[in-house]
């Protein structure tokens, strides 16, 4: 069993940032990435249809009989988890928003929690939930930021136009007397674009995402339950349900090792 | 048969523009609106993938028993129209290239033609054959401008962030020696933009769209048919495929007058 994969997914290639940080922190293991490019975003879609979404995804998954599954998309995470976690039980199902919430909860020097995520996501409420879980009281602020998602798929993460929407986005939380010391990046695709939306925040915030602390829960989950693995290093499994090609091309960027058209495999989704 | 509604797709509620051309030019037309809101963009898609949801999407609209088929997305128009016109025959099927490709024509002065669309639009190059089917040899360069739909979709339709960005787009083409004299916005959702594209292309560019000539070519096509409606007013049908709300808020914009949420039905395309 210590030898399956961790199956994980996304609704597109910024799911990839989560993969990197689990492939930094535990680099034995075989991971296999499904995007579920053909409908991606997922950000601006009603729950149900994400749930019915992510359901498909993750049956697409169960194929390659997954020692663990990770939802590594925000707005997934925040809307389908419960469902997932008792479709797919015994097999555990880790999504992104709780580990952000704790890695916020953890920087937060006492002041106002800043949340960025997707339409879906703010909507939701689920990060509001998880930090009033971990710190009852917090005090938090949301704002939808989905012109990042784009930003960052069409690779633009320097330069005026970045910096000038990370502005015209967050000038009004920042500028605030009660200014909030740390910000949630609460979507996979933000990670990339830290650069502009650290010089619009300005000195003395926190910025924290839910990559490297999902994966340290992913090390934490895997060491509980002995399911490491120790083989021989296995290539990652990449596939998507459109054009393997604009996934490998934008993908790399994602998850900062080059990813070949001929790695990723078309899948198709609908029932 | 002419009391029959006009039906109309889209992947979103860009198509809303065309919609509003057709309503302004045939005010007694009963038109019924698809946006297949759940699965766009389009525009980042397969031919395969937007030709099997373009077949989905009309089917949905059969139901209406539609005189007219009219396909007000670029990237289907491009990819699907002869899947769509041979599947649907006889009801006459028209896509926004064509009409989009003949105001440009019409437009030039004889300088190169620049066309700025969507990924897929772009890569299939249907605007080029278009174009080269009414004037061969002329001179054309093309641009996909991903980040557009957006800023359109966003409703940031002024000011630094979208002007900045249609100077990244735009500059080193209209910078050229050979600087294009007509600019063909290809893709529904280009046209609220057209203040900031405007200001990135400078003076002496005709900036062309495909709304008001393709609701042009359909005044024709009704009248060599006589099918125009002549009944009292009906209000138009609005139909997405998710988030009814998101639908009637951002495609208000769009069609230049309010919608409704509860004007707008949930539809599944799914088979």
């Amino acid at each position: 069993m210590s030898d399956a994969p961790i199956a994980i997914f996304d609704s597109g290639v910024g799911g990839l940032t989560v993969a990197a940080a689990i492939a930094k922190r535990l680099p034995a293991e075989h991971l296999v990435y499904l995007g579920d490019t053909a409908r991606l975003p997922y950000g601006t879609k009603s729950p149900e249809t994400v749930t019915r979404y992510a359901v498909q995804a993750t049956r697409a998954l169960m194929r390659f009989q997954p020692k663990l599954i990770v939802v590594a998309c925000n707005t997934a995470s925040a809307v389908a988890l419960p469902v997932l976690t008792a479709a797919y039980a015994p097999v555990p199902v880790l999504g992104v928003v709780e580990p952000g919430a704790r890695a916020a909860v953890a920087a937060s020097k006492g002041g106002p929690i800043a949340v960025i995520a997707t339409e879906g996501t703010v909507r939701g409420g689920a990060y509001v939930r998880a930090i009033h879980a971990l710190k009852p009281g917090a005090r938090i602020v949301q704002r939808a930021c989905p012109l990042f998602v784009s930003l960052a798929e069409e690779g633009w993460t320097d330069g005026p136009v970045p910096e000038l929407a990370a502005e015209r986005y967050l000038d009004d939380i920042f500028k605030a007397a009660d200014r909030p010391d740390t910000l949630v990046l609460g979507c996979t695709h933000f990670p990339v674009l830290v650069a502009p939306i650290a010089k619009a925040v300005g000195q003395n915030v926190m910025l924290v995402d839910s990559a490297a602390t999902t994966a340290q829960e992913v090390e934490h989950l895997l060491d509980t339950r002995a399911l490491r693995r120790t083989g021989p290093t296995k290539l990652p499994t990449f596939m998507g349900t459109d054009a393997p090609e604009r996934f490998a091309r934008v993908g790399s960027g994602f998850f900062g090792r080059p990813i070949a058209t001929d790695q990723v495999e078309l899948v198709d989704l609908t029932p």
